[in-house]
C-alpha cells in the first residue's frame, strides 16, 4: 500500500520528478506514480484527489510547470497535505510555475518546495517528515539521511583540500 | 438568454470585474454573473464549464487573483473561448495572477487580458469582438464604441489645451 | 477563403509561428500567413488590419517579440478579435514580449496566450474556439482535439509505467 | 501539550502570523507561539529546533521577512516538517522573503506557503492536514472547514446577486 | 515654430508629462503639446509623425504607460529622433511601460529615459542636448542648467549641515 | 573629424558594440571608437567627456554591462547627447545593465536603447537621427535605410511563401 | 578626526541615511556627512574619494537611489572599503538602486547592504565591524550592540505573551 | 596565520569561489578555505563563526547559492565583517542567492558583492581593502592591483585598434 502519491502533469516532468522517486526509495517510503494532467484530464485529477485518503495515501506530491494548476487543484479536492514541485519552465525558468503553485488563496494550501531538481528531492524528504510525525521508522530514515548529508560534506572537504 | 458568462473567484474580485459588466452593458451584450471558486467550489466550476455551451453562452470571462487557476481550469472543461482577467493581487500586484492565467500549456488556451481594471474592461470588448464574428449588431456596437473612444481623445485634447 | 490571418513581425518568428499554422491545419481551419512588421511596414500593417474583416477573416493571430507592438496596433484598426503570441526574446526570454502585448489600455484588447511554442499552438486552438461559437464543424474539431489530448496522456502513462 | 510551534523572527511579524494562530484555533489545533530570531538569537533558534520533537511538537510554522533564514535554519536542526511563511517585506513586497524560504537546497526542505496573510492562514491549514494523517479529529476539523468555505462562497453569491 | 513636439497617450499622462513641458520652458526650448493615442487614434498618430519634420520639429517626446506603443510607432513613421518616457503604470509601476518602449527591434530606435517624473524632466534635457548639436543657444542653456544643478547641491549641503 | 564617439567599458563589449560601428558605416556617419572604463580608468572617462564637444563630436554612444555606470557618468561631464547601450550581462541578461543606464535622476539623461545587439544597431540609427536634425545628408541616409528595411520585409515575405 | 564618511546623492536620501548616522552614534564611531552627487557634482565626488584615506577615513558609506552610481564611482577612486546603501526608489522600490550598486565588475567592489532603512542601519554596523578588525573599542561596542539586540528580542517575547 | 576565511556551502561553489582564492593570492593575503554548509552542518557553521576572530581571521568570505543562508548566519555569530558572494543558481541565475544574502535585517549586515565570478573576485579585493585600513602592505598591494587594471585597459585599447 503506497504512502505517497507522486503525480506529474506531463511525461516531460519525469526528468524532474524522478528525483522525488529516487529519494523516496532512499528513505524507504512506499509510493505510486502517475501522469495526471490538470488541463487535459481534469476528471481523472478529481477522481485521484477524492480517492487519495481512502486508498491509504498520506501525502500527495504534484509536479507541474508553467501555469501549474495541478498541485492547487488537487489540494482543493482532498484534505491530505499536497506538496507542489515547480518544474523549471522553458521561457521563465520556473518563476511562473513557482508563483502558480505557491500563491494559493487562504483555505487551500500547497506545501511548495524549490524549483526543479532540488525541490523534487525535497518533496520526498518533506513527505517523509510528514510521515515521521506518526511513524518512527520514517524518523529513523531521516536521521540516517541527515548523517549521510553530513558525511557528504566531509567528502567535499577532503576534495577541497586537494585544490 | 445570456451570451457571456462573467465569473470570479471571490466577491473581492467584484471591484475589478464590475468594469467587465459595465462595459458589456455599454456594448449591449447580455451576460450572467456568478462567484465560482476554483479552490473552494471545484465541483461547481466543472458543472459551470460543462454546461456553458449548452445553455447558450458564447464566451466565458473569468477573473481571479494570486494563483489564479479559475480561467485555465474552466478552459479545460469547455470548448468555448475563455477570457482570463488577472486581478491585481496584494503582494505581487498581479504578476502572479497574470502568469498563472497566461502561461497555459499547449492545447488549453486562455485569452488573457491586462492586469486589473483595464483588463476587466477589455474582457468585455474582446467578448464582443468574438460575438461580432457572427453577429453584425455586435460589430456595430464595437464601431460605435471606437467612435466614442476617439471622441474621448478629442475631449482630452480640449482639456490639455487649457493647461 | 481564409478564416484566420496569421501574421508575424519577422521571418525569425516563423520558428515559433509555424506551430500556429500546424495546429490550424490539424483543426481544419483555413488560414493565410504573412510577414507584417509594425515598425518597418506600418502602412502595410494598417492596410492589413483595415481590410481583414472585409476579406472574410474571423480572427487575426499576430506573433511578435521584444517591444511587440504588432498585436496591439493591429487591434487598434479592426474590430475583429486579435490574438497575440509573445515570441521568446533573446535577452529577456519573452517577458518584454508578453508585457508589450498583454498590458493594453482599456478599449483595445489583445487576446494574449503563453510565451513561445505553447502559446503559438494555443493561438490556433483559441482561434478555433472563437470560430466554434458560430461554426459547428469547428466545435467538432475541438472535441476530437480534446480526445486526442486525453489519449496522449494515456500514452504518457504507459511510458511512465516502464520507468 | 502543543502540537504546533508558531515562531516568528520579530514582533512586527505578528500582524501576519496572528492569522496562523486564529486559524489554528478555528481548527482546534493546540499551539505555542514565540519570537525566535535567526540572526539575533541564533542559539535560541537551534535549541528550539533541537527540542521540538522531544517536547511533542508535530509541526513548526516559521514566519519571517526579507532575507528570511528562520524557516530553513530551523529545518536544518530538526526532522519535523517546517512550514515557512514569507512575510511581506517593505521594499520588495515579500519576493525576497519567498525566495529566501522556498529555494532550499536538496536535503533540507521547507514547506512554503503564499506571501502574507493568505500564507499565514494556509500554514495553519497545512499543519492541520499534516496532523490529519494520523489524527482523525483533525481530519474532521478540516472537513468542517471546507464546508464553511463552500458556505462562504454561497454568501458571496447572494451578495453578488444584489449588485 | 515649435522645435519639440510633446505628445502623450492620454490626458492622465499629463501629471507626468507636465514636467517635460516645465523643463523645456526652463531651457527656453519652444514646444507644442498634444494627446495622441496609438490605440484610439492611430491615424492621427501616423499623420503627426509623418508631418513632424516638415513642420519644423527637431525632436518628438512621447510619453505612454502600460503596453506603451506610442513612442515606437511614432518612430516607425519619421526619421526624427523620438524620446520615449515610460509613464508609471498602476499594477506594474512602469516596468511594462519601460520594456514596451526600450526593447525596440534593430532599425527603429527610441531614446528611452527613466520611468516617471525623472524621465519626463530628462526628456526635456535630452531634447535640448540634441538641439544643442547645431544650436549654440541651447548649449548655453544647458550650461546654465548644469550650474543651477550644482548650486542646488550646495543648498542641500547647507541643509544637511543643519541636521 | 569623427561625428560620433563609440566607447565601451571593456573589450568584451566589442562583440555587441561592433554592430554600432557597422551600422554607422552603413549610414555613412564618421566615428571613432575607444575602450573607456568608468571604474578602471575614471580619469580618462572624464577627460573624454569634457573634450568631446570641443573636438567636434556630436553624439557619444557608450556601451556597458552589469552595474553600467559609463553612459551616465559620461553624461554628467558633457552637454552632448549620450546614448547608452545595455550590454547583455551573464547572470541577469542585461536587466542590471538596462536599469543602471536608464534610471538616471532628473537633470542628467541618457538616451537608452534596447539590450544587446538590437540596441547596439539602434544606437547608430539614433545617432544618425540626431545628426539629421541639422544635416540633410544624414536624413537622406536614414530614408535609404528605411527603404532597405522595407525591402528586407519583402524578401522575408518571399521566403515565408515557400514554407 | 572622522573614521567614517557618510555621503549621499541627494538631500532626499537623508530620510534613509539618517539611520546610518544614528547607528554610528550608538556604536560610538566618529563620522562626517555630506551630499555628493555623482551626476551633478562629479568633480567633488572624485576629490572626495581621492582625499578620503589621506584625511583619515577608514570607510566610506554611500547611499544613492535609481541608477545609483555614487558608491561604485567612489570605489573607483579610492582603495578604502566603500559600503553602498541602495535607497528605495519610487517606481522600482530600490531594485534599480540595488543592481546599480551591487553588480560591480571584477576589480572594483562595493560592499552592498539591504535596500532602505535596514541597509542604512547595517552600513553603520558593517563600518564598525571593519574598524573592529584593528580597534578593540569598536569590537566592544559591537558586543554591546549584539547584547542589546538579544535583549530587544526578549522584550518582543514579553509583548507576544500578552497577545 | 590566515587573515581571511573563505567558506562555501558546497563543493559545487568552488567553480565560483576559486576566483576569490586566486585574487587573494594575487593580492598577497593569507587565507584558509573550507566547505561549511548552513543546512547540512549547522553546528560546524556556528563553531566556525564563533572561533573566527579568536584564531586571527579579520574577514570571512562566504559563497552560497539559492536560499543562501550561509553568509547571514555566519554574520549572526561573529562581529567580524562577513562578505557574501551570491553564487549563480540554476533556475533563477542568482537572483535568489543575491536577495537571500543582501536583504539582511537591521543589526546583522553582510557585505554583499556581485553575483558569480565578478563578485567572487571582488570579495577578495574588498577583504584586502578592509585589511588595508590597518595594514599598509595591503594598501600597497591594492595600488599595484589598480595599476595593473589600468594597464589591462591599455591592452584592450591596443586590441580594439586592430578591429
Amino acid at each position: 500500500m503506497a504512502q505517497v502519491g507522486v503525480i506529474m502533469g506531463s511525461i516531460s516532468d519525469w526528468e524532474t520528478m524522478q528525483h522525488t522517486c529516487e529519494e523516496l526509495e532512499t528513505l524507504n517510503i512506499s509510493y505510486e506514480k502517475e501522469v495526471i494532467s490538470a488541463h487535459r484530464t481534469p476528471d481523472d485529477m478529481f477522481t485521484y484527489a477524492q480517492n487519495a485518503r481512502e486508498k491509504g495515501l498520506k501525502v500527495i506530491i504534484a509536479g507541474a510547470g508553467g501555469a501549474a494548476h495541478l498541485p492547487g487543484m488537487i489540494a482543493s479536492q482532498t484534505t491530505l497535505p499536497v506538496i507542489g514541485v515547480p518544474v523549471e519552465s522553458k521561457a521563465l525558468q520556473g518563476v511562473d510555475s513557482l508563483l502558480s503553485i505557491v500563491q494559493m488563496p487562504g483555505g487551500v494550501p500547497t506545501a511548495t518546495v524549490a524549483i526543479g531538481k532540488a525541490g523534487a528531492k525535497n518533496a520526498a524528504v518533506l513527505a517523509t517528515q510528514i510521515i515521521s510525525t506518526f511513524d518512527e521508522k520514517a524518523e529513523q530514515a531521516l536521521k540516517a539521511y541527515r548523517t549521510a548529508m553530513k558525511d557528504a560534506v566531509q567528502e567535499m572537504r577532503d576534495e577541497l583540500a586537494t585544490y
